[in-house]
């Protein structure tokens, strides 16, 4: 299987390449990077010296004729032309930007500043979270990868949506995330003496991944669920967490039960009897749920763990790929995530 | 002014070391530590070497005559007897435990596991937040010193809740806290190597602060509000944010102007345009605040920054002493506050 | 393949479990671990739920006759009894413990407290530094795994000391270590919120490692050389720098060339032509090496840079027991090594 | 006393604010940030609001007739001639760069890459280096304030060398700088996640500050010393350790000795019976000084911590204002050593 990696020098890049280190079958022909064009990778990223990878090189454009899978590691509004002429001419595509995530294409003015060219090829794309989609993923020419808090956030809240047991249509979401998340480009916020021992809140309201979210229930529920969305930055480099809470008319002992009936074939959900820790899943696929019962306010308080460049992006879309490839799904990626280590 | 500091080798004894240094006219005329009973305090915290206490020796028991006021950073439940005694003694106390916080002493066996012996002396108490309490705090002998979670989360619903502006009575509540919070007891889970790069949330139901939090509204307000309150665990040392979320019938301006008005000439209190980051606020007595309103879901979003060690402990309890002892409010705390640094 | 694990919940014990997952012919049948007698090893450690170990049970007491291999994670005096009754048992042993390390055994009552009770056994023992005693070790029964600070030490100073290239016995050696290499013991210096932005000297004359250095470097070059050494602790979880000094006879252009030489075909020994990063090594085998010269003082500067739990203990144990078992030297190893991730 | 920064808004520049704060007879005149201009410190630094400089607006010129002392925190040929101008205006400089430091001015070229245009004036300049250069600094008209390495090292070899007792010329430094000691300005190697748990040597031959330790040591001593000198990052804030080893005729108590009564009645350095850690000095004027001997080796081991923003740079030039404006020397900066807080 030939593959290629465009925009390869940019965290999710940098962690699909590990990731596909262990896909003995898997050759990489193609890692794009404009940034780096010319330049062998252990020149770059020293760390992969001595690996069987070591010895590409970046290009600076895109061959688009090279390989049969194409992972896309760009900004939102490039994937969106790529992505097309990619998929006229016949590939394979796993899109981990913005780009054809929301099938309600008319959000992608507000939230993401460009109208959508190609609300039709958003139409056939399949969400690329397995537990919920796992079915069209198989199938799909098209995958757009989840961004990490809806990763993170649906599947706190997918079996409680399904089976129709929230009492309000408003879920509230706290959700922390290391600054990885926020890329590779240089901020002053993320410089390290002011990131250091920092934390705060930021998009308080109008976050993008708010109509990624509410689309993505839309779709897999028929339901218009309103999320409340709050995502704070804290100063760790991997991890996610999302704190989910809502109105619910089940108990303790039979919403914990809901989820872990749900989850049991799962084989990277894991329904956890305390709250996951981030550490519990840096560097692998695992998504760590805990579900808690408030009786004295009658929500329902479900916690979840991830790694968001794992789970989050890079290993979700080898997730996918193996989906696609008719690869058992677990294959590599598990042994990528049990690499996860006790602590970074 | 001679002071006592019984348990002052914990973090928010030693902060309050820190935070009298500049009181010129203060004599700490006792510092009680079991633990390094006999010792310099030098020798114990070499920081305050060739400072005007490093001559200081820790002594293991309690004179409760020495001295006019005493600070207490004790556990909950020796704090009760030891407060009742020194009140019938005539010294003015301020106790930094949660031992007289609560009227409604009902709740102490449920969340913190021992009936209270002296309920009356609870109702006589004030609770430490001069923002709500200041003139109940200049006359009062003995001073409940809030803590850190209601803290934040106190100042961050005030405003809102007084006004009556909430239009559902449950308010919901994630705050992250740094680690020196759980105090300086070793943990397994507080070793450098296991909460490096980690975080989590933990007492998803039933935190001890809860019932805290409830009483103080029902106090100022006559308000039975229900606080859904799930705190969290991230990887600094110092530092607080409560991130609070309530239907509310107000809309954006009015919602933001009334904080800024209720909060217009609190010299602590800084109602900010962006959302605050920890950064801004440890080592000082500030509290920074930041008022949304999320249109979609009609719900006010106010995100609230301390440092959990300073408003949220020994400082305000420096500000409370302020007030009893009728020193102007900010002395030497603007000081202590303005050295708050951008990076720790 | 069998093997047993003794002293199985320390950061070495638990490294090592992260290391054998890929070995797929390796069964462990026994983990030790008094504290965690009887537990699952999930419930301990979730992140290893749903890997291929998640079931195995914590014992509490060592069955000297489970398994062909050994690998012991203990304090240095209870290993040195322990060893000597497998190996007369005819297990075969993997030492990570200082108990066989250093063949002048005279050096244990000064430097560790005790008398070697069996300084004939400590004679037959491989070190296990793969890059200087590769043939020694596929032969031995007993391999004594080295220390953290000796392997980035020794690896640094090896081509030059064996090609005699020093022009004074003395070598100056300043390393940094991360502070799982302190282990899991809580103590308050390493308390999160008292290591949290720290970093200092230690054990500044008398560390432990020094009559390991001098002893392996006698053993492998004849030469007296006195290593003038200062460990330092930086806050990182995970990671080692070594930074050695010496005198030198060599000018820059052959120094480089001698390192180059000796480590081109090693699979863990990357030469640089810049200094390493602990990045560029955490959660792998590898040892990173840049050298230097100094044409103002006539001194070459070498750098080092280990993964303490990697290089530094139970990779290098596993490269070791490749070794013994005729495995591929970096058979799984340098798949987990790739593994090594940009950032923690 | 009315004062002028220019170059405000970088660390140095931000930790001087705060360290004025407390001056209430110093007006800050003028505030010069080129990327801040017209802008309110408020609005750029927040945990400013509240405080007596809150209203300060940033300008974009420098203004030399403003102030009659001038703290410069430029890079290092800008300085030149600003300083240039400013001596001949009559007022007083405090240069934080280094184009005053170095009085053999031929080593501009080769470490700075610019030919000094004021050989001259550099030579009128004193090293605010106040333990040795102290009644120099009293009567300068231009301070040319040390580098952090540099006051680290001098400070931790100053005693040995004035008093003649190296039996060797070269000296070996190794040092451990937070990573605020690079300033402001984005670099991808200290993008939060790639510097988080990571650590790394540079400049390994020729850092810049190796010419200013040997011209310092050689105008207070007289002697040709060549310091071996290694720097190293490790991800913390601010702090810095300096490591220095050296051969030496005296025997331990002596060394000591020499050390405590050479400083026993400096404001802010407390020589120390253990190794000094980053965290005592944190936010402080102080430099803490452990002096070790190593029998085996006959070398002396001097371990010396600073807060590189502190007695490093901005806290040590207020200490030169101090001395030039007749303060006590300790006054106010106490105050600010003093909130050296435990646990940044």
């Amino acid at each position: 299987m030939k593959v290629s990696i465009v925009g390869a020098s940019g965290y999710t890049g940098i962690e699909l390449i590990r990731g596909l280190l262990p896909y003995e079958n898997v050759e990489i022909v193609q890692l794009v990077s404009r940034q780096y064009e010319g330049q062998k990778i252990s020149q770059v990223f020293p760390h992969l010296s001595k690996t069987r990878f070591e010895d590409l090189i970046f290009d600076g454009d895109v061959d688009e004729g090279a390989g049969d899978t194409f992972f896309l590691c760009l900004p939102h509004e490039p994937s969106v032309e790529l992505v097309k002429r990619l998929i006229d001419r016949g590939k394979k595509v796993i899109d981990l930007s913005a780009a054809y995530r929301i099938h309600s294409t008319s959000a992608y003015p507000e939230y993401y500043g460009f109208e959508h060219s190609y609300p039709d090829l958003v139409g056939t794309s399949a969400y690329g979270l397995p537990e919920i989609f796992r079915e069209r993923i198989k199938k799909a020419k098209l995958v757009a990868n989840p961004g990490c808090y809806p990763t993170a956030t649906l599947l706190a809240v997918y079996p409680a949506v399904k089976e129709g047991v929230l009492s309000e249509d408003t879920i509230t979401v706290n959700a922390l995330s290391g600054i990885s998340g926020a890329g590779r480009g240089l901020k002053q916020q993320f410089h390290y003496p002011e990131a250091f021992g920092n934390g705060y809140a930021y998009s308080t309201t109008g976050h993008r991944h708010t109509p990624e979210m509410e689309d993505v229930i839309r779709r897999f529920s028929g339901k218009e669920v309103k999320i409340r969305f709050t995502p704070h930055v804290i100063p760790v480099s991997r991890g996610m967490l999302s704190t989910v809470v809502f109105k619910t008319s089940l108990k303790r002992e039979h919403l914990i039960e809901l989820y872990r009936l749900e989850y049991r074939y799962e084989p990277f959900i894991r329904v956890r009897s305390k709250p996951p820790q981030i550490k519990d899943v840096v560097g692998s696929n695992f998504c760590d749920i805990y579900v808690d019962y408030d009786e004295r306010t009658g929500m329902g308080v479900v916690i979840s763990a991830i790694d968001n460049l794992g789970k989050g992006a890079s290993l979700q879309a080898l997730q996918n790929f193996n989906l696609m490839e008719g690869i058992p799904e677990n294959r590599y990626l598990l042994e990528l995530s049990s690499t996860s280590i006790l602590f970074p």
